[in-house]
């Protein structure tokens, strides 16, 4: 199926069983080698590698073996399948090679800026300029291919479930809430502006109410935010919701798509989801998102570090800690580490304490002077240190304090070789606040977003304690990375004007950004819920990387341009003054 | 699989074999109707509709009965499933009813504005407006299921092909060459702009630089136009590329792709698609993308009709007919409206002759005063009409006549009932010339594009007359409708910069626009081609429509405006502020 007028076989292709065919090869200039009078010529195309032999017996093959290949020149030979001498048991078509009989230059190619391997020479920048180049590396194309196999496998298990994917529109209507817009001015409608979506959150609730019952998209959103190392400003979601469901319908419906993922497209059996509430992933991790890859469990010590002499631990408002299995031996210099590590500006504590619980039996600790050997034993008896272990303890404000440790033992678990890149740990945390209070702005703000419900349980409280109320949201987390996550809406006009009241929008500003929304609140909308999965990142998950860019085909740089194509750039007088803006001067 | 929490069944599911099952349903009411004591309600969901009957026994069943139901309110509703007295043979659940137990309103809701039904009492406007509700009726729902459905049948049956789905980048680099962009002004770099993509044309050639070799993506694409009627400023794409390829493999893989889809989506047997050169489309139907679902080919006449008494053929460049088989029998009245049809200044003729083959054998014509019964003999003739048929005579410029008759025949087609919306006549329109002559801009302009690539053979001819040279170009199409088109690229720098040169660029210009894609064209370009399907019209082919919007989840109107969200719109001060753009004055 992969024959063509140009090739009867790819160059991943022919085998032993192929000796004595005919063929026709078209493919890329992987490597020359010259032996003898011969010309040996490692010829490479999406598919694989085959190897060539030129013996130069005719004029044309002499010449272009003895000085006319380059790397990366594209070839289209004829030639015979004939067994390989020495085989090359560790490519697929390693038994075979090919005697080649005419051979044309389909192309010339420089150089390259940079080789084309899978350990290429290139850095970062070239690679990105000359994207198309890194693009032929195997590495680069297995995770492109990694992806498209993941979007098909996500597109066959919904649409077996009744999920239709309908396309919802990019030209769309700037929000001031949340994140930065993207905006097109409109030439028909001079003054006014489009906006593209940052998430197709109001059309998919539109569509429940039209009736459609389940939805599905993997659809590309925008959002202009000073970028940081993993963040696009063009990124894209699998997008889902679904009608006449409760929570409970939404978890089971798409940890079932994670594990067909896992299943089909790594042959990985993932065990049924656990849950954790938010409360708890704070208490136990410090972390909305935990790794639970390894245990290494928070272990509040309030009930036995207060009222000794250690004035740190008197002062706290909590003292917690963890236990770093078989860590005893840590000489003073990973201490000291681990010490600098938790103080770092990003991570924020102001000391580390540490009680090593020796093989021998024996408590050595930065606090022996606070605290008695039995006092230490202590520790270990409510830590479940055994010996071997090493116990690290911060002390603080609660919130600081569960934030650092939550560094610390992600730091631990990594040094300890806990946090396998090809061990995937999936779990959901639900039961998330409703609301958060954004000191700064002196009002509440929704966690999740405006459109999510309370707890139907919890809505007495929206008046007298909004802070405790809880959200039929939840989180999908895999190895510590928040791969997506979403919540059963509000479908009642009063409930969310109550919501935008809370969230400090005037029944103005309500009605202008949001009024076709609850227009359609009124019109019969049903129950219903969603959420939403990063597909660069869940992509990149599943390919063992730490960064989304090697699984994106043309990704932006940390300032937002595309340094291939120069993007983005000036453009004419002419076409501003068709969309009736000038530009300011700085 | 479609059982939820809030549902055991749809109301699309239930037969005469569930008799006597307790079952839960939710749905919309789409009828009331009372009859002695008891209340029927068709409920409505995605799948089907299932009548309700309360008897009214208890109290909440009898209130809601009496006065509490409304069309649009969402139910649910616990009963018992049972045999139907009248049975209903036109739906699927017409032998079964549910004897409601308990109802539960979900949600409330207004009258709607308009009849959610089939045939609709709104119009046009109003169904933009609440969309949402449009979208509750079967035939808007069914649009979007079939479109659903040709995408995962595009999808499978590419990837079966080894193609691969690689998503390009929405927000890339505005090009002065072709139609107006849509830009989006970068806050992070003042004063600069990404365009969004008109296609993504030179993504997918570097695409195939980089070694992909088989490249799709259902896409948004976008257009910043004056709208007409079936376009909209974002549309979808099918877009495909290959390397390693001629016209012939791509002809046949995308046949071979609208074959399946009609097979697997409309249980249609499509035959092998037929071929026909540009040059024969306009000599024999006056247009590139003829109607072949009917014959009624040009016929020319020039050789029988000069020089004989009648004026305006001697002077006519071009004297062409038609014979529409079947129509003598059309009145006077019949033939003032074709006449008064090709005066329209869309159609352009300046009048029209006709000969009648009477069914008696006579020969009746407008101008009779100049041919005798013998010459209009030959006429017939030469146009293979016999007793019965009209033949219909334009004369005139050559281009100008053939645009107008290709107008005529198809409006005869029309009118003879040739043109069935459910028979598909597919075929391929080859050999489409490279370049055509601007006369307003006194320039050669790309027919497809800039990257299209001549035919080897009249390459030689660039220079002497490039009018006459042939591309490497094609257009599928379905009905009389340009369903989509692609060629072979160029993949040689020399060749490309000529091109650039032949149609007005500077080198400087095509360096700033196209640089990227000629520098990549030095590093081993394989020979590729492509093409590109127009989604949103391909759809609308299949579901026997004309025009696009109602295959369209959220379509804009024709100044593109979405009405519903009311979109475009003013931005905030302080928006444009951080973007470093102001407004001009009217």
């Amino acid at each position: 199926m992969l024959r063509t007028h140009l090739r009867t076989h790819t160059c991943g292709e022919l085998r032993l069983s192929d000796n004595g065919r005919l063929v026709t090869l078209c493919g890329w200039v992987q490597k020359i080698r010259r032996l003898g009078g011969a010309t040996f010529i490692d010829l490479r195309d999406r598919y694989g590698i085959t190897q060539l032999v030129f013996h130069g017996e005719d004029r044309e093959n002499r010449i272009l073996g003895e000085e006319g290949f380059h790397r990366e020149m594209v070839l289209k030979i004829d030639g015979k399948v004939i067994e390989r001498e020495n085989k090359n048991k560790k490519i697929s078509t390693g038994e075979i090679e090919i005697q080649v009989s005419i051979v044309k230059v389909l192309n010339e190619s420089k150089t390259p800026p940079f080789t084309i391997e899978d350990e290429t020479d290139g850095g970062d920048d070239i690679r990105m300029k000359y994207r198309y180049l890194d693009l032929r590396r195997n590495p680069v194309r297995k995770n492109l291919e990694l992806r498209h196999r993941m979007a098909i496998e996500t597109r066959n298990y919904l649409d077996k479930l009744n999920f239709l994917e309908v396309e919802t529109p990019i030209l769309i209507k700037s929000t001031p809430e949340g994140a930065r817009d993207f905006v097109v001015p409109s030439r028909m409608n001079p003054g006014e502006f489009y906006a593209l979506p940052q998430s197709p959150q109001t059309f998919k609730q539109l569509l429940m109410i039209g009736g459609f019952d389940r939805y599905y998209q993997i659809v590309k959103c925008f959002r202009d935010e000073d970028l940081r190392a993993d963040r696009q400003p063009e990124f894209t979601q699998i997008d889902c919701e679904m009608a006449f469901v409760e929570q409970e319908d939404i978890l089971q419906t798409f940890e079932g798509l994670v594990r067909h993922l896992f299943k089909t497209v790594k042959s990985i059996d993932i065990p049924t989801l656990s849950r954790m509430t938010y409360a708890d992933a704070m208490k136990f991790y410090g972390n909305d998102k935990p790794d639970i890859r390894f245990e290494m469990k928070f272990v509040e010590l309030n009930n036995i570090v207060k009222g000794k002499e250690f004035k740190v631990f008197n002062d706290a408002q909590l003292v917690v800690g963890i236990c770093a299995k078989g860590a005893a031996e840590y000489s003073r210099k990973q201490l000291d580490e681990l010490t600098e590590f938790v103080k770092r500006p990003q991570v924020g504590a102001t000391g580390l304490v540490y009680i090593k619980y020796n093989s021998d039996g024996s408590l050595k600790s930065s606090v022996d002077k606070f605290f008695s050997t039995e006092q230490l034993k202590e520790f270990a008896l409510q830590m479940q240190a055994e010996s071997g272990d090493l116990m690290l303890i911060l002390a603080g404000e609660k919130n600081k304090t569960r934030k650092a440790l939550s560094e610390l033992r992600l730091e631990m678990g990594t040094r300890l070789g806990l946090r396998d890149k090809n061990t995937f740990a999936c779990h959901w945390v639900i039961d998330f606040p409703l609301l958060e209070y954004n000191e700064e702005l002196n009002r509440w703000h929704a966690m999740h977003h405006p459109f999510t419900s309370p707890k139907p349980e919890d809505i007495a409280l929206l008046d007298s304690n909004p802070g405790i109320v809880r959200a039929n949201a939840y989180d999908m987390v895999i190895n510590g990375v928040e791969v997506g996550g979403g919540s059963i809406r509000i479908f009642n006009k009063q409930l969310q004007a109550r919501m935008f009241e809370l969230l400090g929008f005037t029944k103005e500003d309500a009605q202008a950004q949001f009024g076709f929304l609850m227009n359609a609140f009124e019109f019969g909308a049903p129950p219903h819920g969603g959420l939403a999965l990063g597909f660069d990142r869940l992509c990149s998950l599943f390919g063992g990387a730490d960064v989304i860019r090697d699984f994106i085909a043309f990704p932006k740089n940390n300032s937002g341009r595309d340094v291939m194509i120069d993007s983005p750039s000036p453009i004419a007088q002419e076409q501003l003054n068709e969309l009736g803006i000038g530009l300011k001067k700085k």
